[in-house]
């Protein structure tokens, strides 16, 4: 009954050259469509094949933890090994490291590919590959060769440790220190909580970027953020002037988690006690967002914006793996007839597709992921736009967009997973067809790299007020320019008027925020709605583009059914989703009064 | 971490006698708020202290199948035992089978009792009263003495044999039959799958209600689903002249599904062998809204149509189980700081529950179940209306708002077991932590008893134009009448306007529905989002009936804060949710336009 998976290499080749290139001719390089077209299904071939089968016998088995060391799953090792040997591990990590070196939006695509094809291995390589990034981008000379070229090549791991058991979004109550030593090295003690691959046994050795409190000039660990550091801790000694890797270095593994999903995904209580570290060096050029306080924290926060747009990715992974589950049962699965004679097949029964209350699960699904998929892209070529002139506005715009990726992607990831199941009655419910175990992996992403009540709050609290609003209203400038575009081809006119609709909303909501009267309470009240409203316009706006794209192609193309189901999933979102907006809008609004009256004991 | 279980005495005395009694006097019969009090403060001690301690292992230990029996995990044959032993299994049953007697709302309360301190515990129990209740309307009189009365005393337990491999909702395609032999007997032959409780070790007896086709006048299995019958077979033959119990009976279990949760109760796949089978009787008095071509299968849908209300009611209880864990939580967990000084508590962060997006989610949890819970017991009343003159209009509103209550509770309660989880950020992923597995357990609800997309069809196809569309116009008068009476209380009649207003989009949604012009896709592409609607309004109703309730007791009430507490929940539930109809309606007018162009294979 398990679906085989299929990547989607088709839709990337459409997204890539056909709705990206034109708009950001630089993010493809020299790639061309064929170039493109090989490499993904090269990499197509490795996932579905090599790693796919490992993702169910991984959760069946989950991993173990005996004498103080953790053992990964049945098949990890070899699965891991054949993903470095076969460089997927590095598709888009620079040549001078060892990396592949090919466009970010290629690895991103491998990305999704890996994620779908078995997460909780995956994940492993996604936090070694966050890591390498943030030790090239803030590590010292010595490290840039002993470090990250063996992190590239998969020889070590990478792990991020910022949560604690009594803390997670709440950094100022950290209790991990590290102080400096007479020699001049610094020494890292504390424990660490929910850290992803924090041990493993598919590589020889594991660098932890661990977030401490450091003294202040007085010898004070303070209560506030402002002394907050970003340490290198390796799992084994690594001799700063050979790269030779020594004895083991005070990290311990304290426990491993028994988690709802991800068994294969090793999540790890992880004890520092006395272990050398090396502090991590300020981004050179930190983004515009980020609060006054967490000066000591941009590679960080450089850090968990990568981990939040990859989050988004996996769950675009995970739609995707769940409306292949999805699509096969509703194609095939025989129960009742069509509504209308002319559709039935003839037989006993027809196939449960003939259904309307089905094809909405599956065009709810399909609209959402494909959109993402999009919008993913997008959000990518904006944070990497090469132009000087335009390149802080796109990166402002890059750093909007990411809180609603993360959380709007991952809310929506689950909703597929569970639309899929709920496709499927009893039958979605039963281990073995695969999609029960989806709904339990994808949970995670609404929870981890910040829950996604936390990404709210950065929109509402952070990036929207940025530069004055700046970056919402460049953002829906580009939403405008989309719209303009559509209003030149008469099918999609009422779609272009129907997004500014929407884009007025927006607009609305984020004065209503603004606004200087408002209660304190406010902005957490409504925060979470208005990222849905952000998220199901950035959607729109993606369907909108490719609606564009698709309709001039299509009287001469190939790929002519390819491009009449982008079209009809575009005209699903535009009549079923789009419109809540103004529900939400409405939501927004209402604020914190109805919320706040209760005294807390009467909860 | 995990959350004690804490039954909700006081707001059944508060529903039972405040809300409901007033209205439905007969209800209680005689049973005082002292007596109801009484009854329910011992139930919840049984529940809380016996019963609730075995749900979480179980879910680890999971059922055993071995050399063709089944196992149910440690500590559930002593639970049941208890059970039956205290009489909680049997409160509401008929004293003439041994059973307490007392009001089927006093049962219902200790239904969800038992669902919330172990629901795969309680199933046992729950379908074996659903099963005695059919056996007693549609048996033959040997069955009352020899077959009932061992069940409700709990030394039986009774299973509802429907779905088979390849057909669950379209039962035109069973392939389970029944003969009659020469001798007058009958024998059934088939596999059912999906059996909850199909073989257990709890009871020296199982009954199974069995769905078989039977030949018709020629010989023949038709097609239709005109020769379907209901059956009783026992797994161990009964003498019918002494009751003694015989051997073996042809029943055999051919396998136990691996599921995503509710591990503890055993799901089985049942093989029936030339097994001995007795033919019920039609139901005397079967609901009006049946399909003419199941004439054969009156009992089979009152046993649907219980288990569809007791569905709903398991959906109130992991809510109840949910919102525990995440209101302790939030009241305990420390993290940033109010929004508000003057909301500080001083220490280094306060609890969550200072933040608004917190407190959205616990009220969010809390209006539902509570409004869910007053509805469920409203609508028991509705069934169960002893004066003639209004009973076949009572009960046709308690026929269109049980798949209401399946569909809308099931899917609110499992939104309301993420938002716990969500609320717990990361903590809520682990198992030890008690919600991940309520998240689990409740994804059925949505399943079983007919997936939720079937409820919304029945709602939509056949209580709507039922009669003419009389059930509705009923229930919206009943709606009206509360609205009346909210109008007589200033601070009410905010909450009376809007709900006049949803009820006019409910009036116009059915009617877009009733259009003759309709096109035949658009009931079903539009059902689930008017069922949504109903579950609002259905809501809103209730929450207006408590506030009308709860406002004149105010002034002069022991229970000042438990009142507060409902009217700030009902402020939440009309500022928050009711306006979602507007944005509903929308959509159901969208129809099926945007969902079948799209040809099969396309998908």
């Amino acid at each position: 009954m398990s679906t085989k998976y299929k990547a989607p290499v088709d839709d990337y080749v459409f997204l890539l050259h056909d709705v990206i290139a034109p708009v950001a001719p630089h993010a493809l390089g020299e790639m061309t469509r064929d170039d493109t077209r090989q490499v993904l299904e090269q990499a197509a071939r490795f996932f579905e094949e090599v790693w796919a089968p490992l993702d169910g016998p991984a959760d069946e088995e989950g991993c173990h933890f005996e004498d103080g060391v953790v053992r990964t799953p049945d098949g990890y090792r070899a699965g891991y090994a054949a993903l470095c040997e076969a460089g997927w591990n590095r598709v888009s990590a620079p040549e001078e490291f060892g990396g592949t070196g090919l466009p970010e939006l290629i690895g991103q695509a491998v990305h999704e590919f890996t994620a779908s094809a078995c997460n909780s291995l995956g994940l492993y390589a996604g936090l070694t590959g966050g890591a390498h990034a943030t030790v090239s981008r803030n590590g010292e000379p010595w490290m840039l060769q002993y470090i990250v070229a063996p992190m590239v090549e998969g020889r070590w791991a990478g792990t991020m440790c910022l949560t604690e058991p009594h803390c997670g979004t709440d950094l100022r109550l950290m209790k991990t220190r590290a102080v400096p030593q007479p020699d001049g090295s610094w020494r890292l003690n504390g424990t660490k909580t929910f850290i992803s691959g924090g041990d493993h046994d598919l590589t020889e050795n594991i660098i932890h970027l661990v977030l401490a409190k450091v003294p202040d000039e007085d010898g004070r660990i303070r209560e506030d953020l402002s002394t907050v550091r970003l340490f290198l801790v390796s799992k084994r000694v690594v001799d700063s002037e050979t790269g030779a890797l020594g004895g083991p270095n005070g990290v311990v593994v304290a426990g491993v988690e028994h988690k709802m999903g991800l068994k294969g995904s090793a999540t790890c209580t992880m004890s520092f006690e006395h272990a050398l570290a090396y502090p991590l060096r300020e981004s050179s050029q930190s983004g515009g967002t980020q609060r006054k306080t967490s000066a000591g924290m941009s590679g960080m926060f450089d850090m968990m914006n990568s981990a939040r747009l990859g989050t988004g990715l996996q769950a675009v992974s995970s739609a995707t793996r769940a409306y292949g589950h999805a699509a096969d049962y509703a194609r095939e699965r025989l129960a009742g007839r069509a509504a209308k004679a002319e559709d039935r097949t003839g037989g006993a029964a027809d196939p449960i597709v003939v259904h309307p209350d089905v094809r909405r699960l599956l065009l709810k699904q399909a609209s959402f992921l494909e959109a993402a998929r999009a919008l993913a892209l997008h959000v990518r070529t904006l944070l990497d736009e090469p132009d000087e002139a335009i390149r802080a506005n796109r990166s402002a715009i890059g750093s909007l967009l990411t809180p609603v990726i993360k959380a709007f992607f991952s809310d929506r990831s689950f909703e597929s997973a569970n639309d899929a199941m709920q496709l499927m009655g009893g039958h979605g419910y039963i281990r073995d067809n695969g999609v029960e175990q989806l709904v339990r992996d994808c949970r995670i992403f609404q929870l981890y790299e910040g829950a996604n009540g936390v990404q709210a709050l950065d929109l509402v609290l952070r990036k929207l007020p940025a530069a004055g609003g700046r970056a919402l209203a460049d953002f829906l400038d580009l939403v405008d320019a989309t719209a303009s575009e559509a209003e030149q081809q008469e099918p999609l006119r009422a779609y272009a008027e129907a997004l500014r609709k929407a884009v007025q909303e927006i607009r609305a909501s984020a004065n209503w925020f603004a606004d200087p009267a408002r209660d304190p309470y406010d902005a957490g009240a409504s925060s979470s709605d208005f990222l849905a409203m952000m998220g199901i316009v950035a959607c729109a706006w993606m369907w909108l583009r490719m609606s564009n794209v698709a309709l001039p192609l299509l009287p001469h193309a190939d790929n002519k059914q390819f491009l009449e189901r982008k079209l009809e999933l575009a005209r699903y979102w535009f009549a079923r989703e789009l419109p809540l907006v103004f529900a939400l809008r409405e939501r927004v609004e209402t604020g914190a009064a109805c919320l706040m009256a209760l005294p807390a004991d009467q909860f």
